[in-house]
């Protein structure tokens, strides 16, 4: 195969808002027409206070058609095809503002201020309608389930059996827990022994942060300033939210119990991965500082940086040259690239250019693995069926060896090639 | 000098609990009384849950004497002394479950589960007893003082001021701000303002931490059984409480508006800094992905990492040789050693033997700032002061030089220095 395949492992999906209601079961209905404009005018007033909505907009202009991929299956595969892209891991939040699903569900899942019964009918009602939108293109589309693990056990387990029975193919779980147990707590084990049994990977995706420390009160009362330095606090600190659900599953043996389940940490960055897992064997080695705390590591064989290693892969979303750079200590079978298509800080339109901009000249065994192939082998991605497609859409392996092809055509006296130019 | 000044940047010291009463003011001794009894059983509770008491007696066994230096002045210069330190930075809970001071005071001043007033009272009862602490040898005892920051800046201020009037020369403020304003607020320049003008260094020391989330209530009640994993993940979070208040307050811009505001950050490790810096600089740059976001930076003439640079330094208590391996990508400015006494974490009374351990074989003039010229300058110690003590005290330069060393005495027939082979 001269072309890569190229898996992003991380897209989001979604209906407009106003569309949920017909997965939302019927008695919830009456409540989700009370609730749509007030979720519709809280989501502008958090957008207008957290993102700067003239720069959103601005992006958007001319690209409403392409956009709409977000819940028309025809224009994503289109997209899809433009951007070299064969298969995608769906997350929920289409166009962030307009395609949250009902009742505070999402990526997010907020631990507070909603009940568990909502926000299970959000996920269910997300979780239906995603079924429906992979069935369009089951090779395609490896879509995730909305689990409000945190709520209620049994009833986790019963949902994410649903999910698999339903054509989705891994779970998504709220990377913060507020009051709830966290999840190191053993009553979660049932829902790892599933999500094992079942290979149905655990997700979670960045963004859920204490909001409120940066940016008090969301939505802004009026007049009400942010303070200076709220938003590059929250971009600091962002991606330590995402990883605190995977140090208390490390330390706690979840992965020592069930040695086959897998987690994917989407967005956070990568670069964080080699400080992190020094960090770990520092803290299982036993040194003299320690002694006082006691035993806290005869439960598990091994370090949590090697449970790392084996069960965890990084959804690595827009990776930046550096994250491939830094591909040996982060771990060339951690990283699987992806896209973040409809999002604006995602790499759409220029899907294809930042691809040959991260990998360039990097050997081809490792392109292959960051691009697809640990994708691949982590959903069990069936890669014979989506083999014509690659052919097609897949990008030239020789397109990234810029200087390489750059002698060769010197030497032939011809042009490079098309997609050579391109990254040019 | 043929002897290294060491300063260590993490001491602690406070008298018996039941001693604070003294120093209470008299219309809160009457509650300190009622208050006292609960507090230690509390304590010892925590203890319990939290550290392996059979390994804090066992280490304490037959040091009774020595560990009375968190209260006893002779005895303290004695084992400063034999542990060669010149001078040392104090914070509050001298032997821990023995010396915190009344009403939830100490260096955590947990902004939760305790009244302003009470809170403010145990602080007044410690720094009263560290100012009298101090004057027994100002030159070698760095007394900080303790101001719960978080409940109203005014009387902050003051609190500051007297501190300083009383010979404590820097000050400690809450790692973690609960349901308060977090460290980006505006509202906190008055007390930015006053640690600059007066020259008093802030210090947040690690240890604070959502314990509740690691190891549901403390005290547990009983037949409570701590989920397993819960200390591993505690260990590998502490450091990121204690960096927390740090971002707030670089991407706040306090050290804009604040240039010789100085800050440390004590005793949660150093080997996070390099990365820090890194992702610092990362946010700092802007990109195509940060767009959305607006403008976060105008208000900072450079970047976040500059100022960590420049402003702040890590107290680097027992440092580990691989720390020391690192200093360059940290800042061999950015680090004061320390011993932690009388902690049983802490290198004491095996201070000799790891301060070799650490630095052996680095260069004499880094060796010299990462033990005690990086903290006589952010201080302003009186180095000429301590020169005598230095100069009968202070590890010899050339005990560090071990290879060197065993080369030169094979050399001249003689054996090694009594230094050198202390640490072989």
């Amino acid at each position: 195969m001269d072309r890569y395949l190229v898996i992003s492992s991380d897209g989001h999906a979604g209906p407009h808002a106003a569309a949920y209601r017909d997965y939302v079961d019927p008695g919830y209905r009456e409540l989700f027409d009370v609730a749509l404009p007030i979720q519709i005018e809280m989501t502008e007033q958090a957008a207008k206070s957290f993102l700067v909505a003239d720069i959103n907009r601005e992006w958007r202009k001319g690209r409403d058609q392409e956009l709409s991929g977000a819940w028309d299956a025809e224009v994503r595969d289109k997209v899809l095809d433009a951007d070299g892209v064969a298969a995608e891991v769906l997350f929920p939040d289409g166009v962030t503002e307009m395609n949250a699903p009902p009742f505070g569900a999402g990526f997010s899942m907020s631990p507070e201020g909603v009940s568990a019964d909502l926000q299970w009918a959000g996920c269910v009602a997300h979780n239906r309608w995603m079924a429906e939108f992979v069935s369009t293109a089951p090779e395609r589309r490896i879509g995730l389930a909305c689990i409000p693990v945190l709520w209620d056990v049994g009833r986790a387990v019963e949902g994410i059996r649903w999910s698999h029975e339903n054509g989705l193919r891994g779970v998504i779980f709220p990377p913060r827990w507020g009051s709830h147990d966290a999840y190191h707590h053993t009553k979660y084990d049932p829902v790892w022994e599933i999500c094992q049994d079942l290979g149905m990977p655990v997700h979670f995706h960045s963004g859920p942060a204490p909001f409120e420390e940066y940016f008090g009160p969301i939505p802004a009362p009026a007049g009400h300033a942010v303070q200076p330095g709220a938003m590059g606090t929250y971009i600091s600190e962002v991606a330590l939210w995402l990883v605190r659900p995977l140090t208390f599953m490390l330390w706690g043996g979840v992965f020592e119990r069930f040695p086959k389940l897998k987690v994917a940490l989407t967005e956070g960055t990568a670069i964080w991965v080699p400080e992190y897992l020094q960090l770990l064997e520092q803290r299982y080695s036993v040194t003299h500082y320690a002694q006082k705390l006691g035993d806290y590591r005869s439960h598990l064989s091994m370090s949590p940086a090697n449970y790392f290693r084996r069960n965890v892969r990084v959804g690595a979303s827009c990776m930046p040259r550096r994250e491939a750079e830094m591909r040996h200590q982060i771990g060339v079978d951690t990283l699987m690239w992806g896209t973040d298509y409809p999002h604006p800080e995602g790499s759409w339109p220029y899907t294809r250019n930042q691809m040959h901009e991260t990998f360039r000249d990097l050997p081809e065994d490792e392109i292959g693995k960051m691009l697809g192939g640990n994708a691949a082998a982590f959903y069990g991605v069936d890669t014979e069926k989506l083999a014509p497609l690659v052919a097609r859409i897949g990008p030239e392996k020789r397109s990234f060896r810029t200087a390489a092809d750059a002698v060769a055509a010197a030497e032939r006296g011809s042009a490079p090639s098309p997609e050579t130019q391109e990254t040019a």
